[in-house]
C-alpha cells in the first residue's frame, strides 16, 4: 500500500516511496531469522545467520548480480561493468545483529544498495565501474568478542590469530568458519587490492537523534569518530560515615562524581566531542561506610583528533589535580583507542551535489558509533550517508525504527550518485 | 609490663596505666572467644557469645559483684548500695561484635566498668546509689539485622515480633533463646522502671579521628547523631555513548554525580553534619553506553535536629531541581530515620568537672555512630565519654587500638564521676 500524499515529506517522490516500502519490506523479511523466539538476534554462522545469508543471496541473485558467499559468510553480489578492467565500488553493511536487536542496523545499507541494483538492473544501465554489493557476515562484535569481522577480511586487516578466538561454548572462529563450509585458508586471498578499489560507499542508520532533531531525512558523514576507553579506579579510605569528620575523608566517588561532571561539562563546551561514564561501582559498598574505592568507566570520543587528544590530556589533568586534592589514588587503565576515519571530501561533495539536486537539505554530520567503512580507512576513498532514525534516536533495540520515505529518498541518492559518479570524480 | 614514665601523656598517673594495663588485658582475653580462627568474630548466642558472656560473668563475680545472665544474654553485675531503695545507674556497653572486629569497641566500656567497679570493691567504698553493670549482649545487629537487642530489652522497647526475625540459617531469635536456655516470656519483665533509674552512662572508643587529631585521650559526647539513609534510584534515557548529542542525554550518572557533590559540598560547609554516598551502582552498564539508570545510597547525619532538618530539605529541594535541568526522575526511598539523642547537659557537667580535676582538657564532641545509649533516651538521663581510637581512628577492623594511657584515664575519670556522682548532681 502506498502512502497517502499528505503524509509525504515533501522531498518524497512516489518512486522513492516504492524504493523505501521494498527496502522496509526486504529488512522485515530478513528479520525472521533470529536465533531466539520473538526477538532479532543474528550473530556470526549460527543457523539463523547462514539462513539470513542465504536469503540475501537469493535476493541478490533475481537482482541478476553475480553472487557468491565467501569463506567467512560475506555475502557478495557483482553488477559487473562493460570494462573488463574498470575499478569497482563496493556499497556495504552487515547482516549479522546485536541481541535482541532492531530491523536496521547494518540491514538498512544491504537492503538499500539491494533496491539500488534491482533499479540498475532493471533499467539495464551501464556503469563505468564494477559494482558490488557486499553483506558483510559480522560487524558487531557479539559472538567472538572481536568486531568488522568481514570487513576486515575484504580490506586485508584479517590477522591469523583472530581464528584461534572462542565464543562463549569454547569452539574458535576457524572451527565455526569449517563446519559452515569454509576454508580458513581462503581467508588471505579474499583481500582486495587497494588499487582495484573506486571507493567503499555505506548507507546506514544514524543511531542516533542527530537528523530526527533537525528534521531531516538524510545525512552526510563527515567522519567516523575515534576515541578511548578507560578502566579508572579510585583509591580513598574506607571509614564511618558517622565518626570520620568531613574534612578528614577521602572519598573515593566523591572524587569520582568530581571526574564525571567534569567530563561532562568539558564535553558540553567543546561541540564533537562526546564524554560518557557509563559504569559505576563501589566494590563491597555500604550505606554507612564512606567509600575507599570506586570503579569507573570513561568513554571519551570526537571526529576531531586534535580535540580528542586536548580532551584526553585535559581528563589526565584533571584526574592528576583531583589526587592532589582529594588525598586518593587514580589508576587508569587504556582499555581501547580508535583512530578517526575521515570520509573522503571528494564523495562528500557528490553526495551534497545529489542531495541538492533532489531539494533535500544538505547536513553533514560525523558518525559517533563505529561501522565497516573504518575497516576501508587508507585502503579505498569511504563515503557515508546516515538515514534518519526514528522514535527519538533509539538503535541496538528492537524499538528501532526508519521511515519508508526516508529510506526511498537514501535509495534514490545513491542510485542517482551511482549513475552519476563517473562525472563527479 | 610498665610503660616507662616518658612514653606516658603528661595526664597518665601510675594507678591510671595499672588501670589500663589491666582494661587492654580484658580486652585480649575476651577477644579469644570467635567464632572465626584468627579472627575476631563474636555474633549474638553463638557457642563463642556465650563462652564470652561466661568469662565476663565470672570476672564479675570475682570483683564482687552479684551476677547473673538474662534471658537475652545481657551479663549483669550489681554493686549494692547500702541504702535499699536508692535508684541504680546503669553502667554498659555490649560484648557481641561485627565479623573481623576490632577488640575495643564495645567490650573497652565493659572492662572499663569492670576494673572500676574491683576498684570499689577493693576500696570497700559504699556508693548511694545501686551501680549496675551491664555487658549488652546485642548491639551490632549483624545475626538478625536488628542492632541493640540487649539494652532494648532492659530499656523497655523490645517488641514482640523481634523473636520472629530468622538469621541467614533460618532460625529465629526466640529458637536461638530458648536453645541457650533463656525464655522468651521472661524478656518483657527485664525492663527497667525508669522511676528506678538515676542514669545511664556508656565509656567507648570513639571510632573516628577527631580526639586523634586534637591530641586528647578523652571526649564528652554532647550527642549521639541522628540522621536518615536513604536509596536513590535515578532513571534517565539510555543511549549510545557514540551518537546521543551531549545536549540531548538524559545522563543518570551525570545526575548521581551532581547530587553527591551537592551533599558533600552542603556538609563540608556545614559544622555537625555528615553526608555519604557509600553505594552507587549502574545496573547493567556498558563503557559505551549512556546510562539510563544509576542508583545510590544517602547517608545524612547531624547531632543537631535542625541542621539535620534543613540538610534533608536542601537535599530534596535540589533532587527536584536536577530532576527539571536534567531531564530525568529521582525515586527517593527513606531506608531509615533515626533520631538525635542529646546526652543529659547534668551528666556532661559532671564529666567536665572530674576532667577538670584530673587536668585533662574538656573536649565535647557528638557521637556520629549510634550506641546502647540510644536505647535509653527518655528512660534516664544519658551520659557517655568516648576514649581516643588509634590507628587513623579506624575501627569495625582488626587494626581498631586503643592505647593503655587513655583507657586507664578513662577508668580514672569514671572511678572519680562515681565516687561523687551525690555531689554533683
Amino acid at each position: 500500500m502506498l502512502r497517502a500524499p499528505e503524509t509525504q515529506p515533501e522531498h518524497a517522490s512516489l518512486a522513492a516511496a516504492v524504493l523505501g516500502r521494498r527496502i522496509i519490506e526486504l529488512c522485515d523479511e530478513l528479520a525472521q531469522f533470529s536465533e531466539e523466539p520473538g526477538r532479532l538476534t543474528c550473530t556470526y554462522l549460527t543457523p539463523a545467520h547462514r539462513a539470513a545469508a542465504s536469503q540475501i543471496s537469493s535476493w541478490m541473485r533475481a537482482a541478476g548480480l553475480d553472487t557468491s558467499i565467501d569463506a567467512v559468510g560475506n555475502v557478495i553480489g557483482r553488477y559487473q561493468s562493460a570494462e573488463p578492467n574498470a575499478k569497482t565500488l563496493i556499497v556495504g553493511s552487515h547482516y549479522d545483529t546485536v541481541h535482541d536487536a532492531g530491523k536496521y542496523d547494518g540491514r538498512l545499507g544491504i537492503a538499500t544498495a539491494l533496491v539500488v541494483a534491482e533499479e540498475l538492473s532493471r533499467r539495464q544501465f551501464k556503469l563505468p565501474f564494477h559494482l558490488e554489493l557486499i553483506a558483510f557476515a559480522e560487524e558487531e562484535g557479539v559472538r567472538f568478542g572481536t568486531a568488522y569481522l568481514g570487513s576486515r577480511v575484504i580490506a586485508g586487516r584479517f590477522e591469523p590469530q583472530i581464528l584461534a578466538l572462542r565464543d562463549a561454548s569454547g569452539a574458535t572462529v576457524a572451527e565455526v568458519i569449517a563446519s559452515a563450509g569454509g576454508n580458513p585458508a581462503d581467508i588471505p586471498a579474499l583481500a582486495r587490492r587497494p588499487d582495484d578499489l573506486l571507493g567503499y560507499l555505506e548507507i546506514h542508520i544514524e543511531q542516533g537523534p542527530v537528523l530526527l532533531e533537525a528534521g531531516l531525512p538524510l545525512g552526510i558523514v563527515t567522519a567516523i569518530a575515534g576515541g578511548a576507553r578507560y578502566a579508572v579506579a579510585i583509591t580513598g579510605v574506607a571509614g564511618h560515615a558517622g565518626t570520620v569528620p568531613m574534612a578528614s575523608r577521602h572519598d573515593a566517588v566523591a572524587a569520582a562524581a568530581e571526574l564525571t561532571l567534569f567530563l561532562e561539562t568539558l564535553c558540553r563546551e567543546t561541540p564533537g566531542l562526546l564524554g560518557t561514564v557509563g559504569q559505576i561501582n563501589v566494590p563491597g559498598g555500604a550505606v554507612n561506610v564512606v567509600p575507599g574505592r570506586c570503579d569507573l568507566s570513561l568513554d571519551i570520543r570526537s571526529e576531531d583528533e586534535s580535540k580528542l587528544a586536548r580532551a584526553i590530556a585535559d581528563v589526565h589533568a584533571r584526574i592528576a589535580q583531583i589526587e592532589q586534592s582529594r588525598g586518593v589514588t587514580i589508576e587508569v587503565t587504556e582499555l581501547q583507542r580508535t583512530p578517526i576515519v575521515p570520509c573522503a571530501q571528494s564523495l562528500q561533495r557528490l553526495f551534497a551535489d545529489v542531495l541538492q539536486k533532489a531539494s533535500i537539505p544538505v547536513h553533514h554530520l560525523p558518525s559517533g558509533a563505529g561501522h565497516d567503512a573504518v575497516m576501508f580507512d587508507g585502503i579505498a576513498p569511504v563515503g557515508m550517508l546516515f538515514v534518519r532514525c526514528g522514535n527519538g534516536g533509539i538503535s541496538h533495540n528492537p524499538l528501532e525504527t526508519v521511515a519508508e520515505a526516508d529510506a526511498g529518498l537514501a535509495a534514490n541518492v545513491l542510485l542517482d550518485l551511482l549513475m552519476n559518479v563517473h562525472d563527479g570524480r
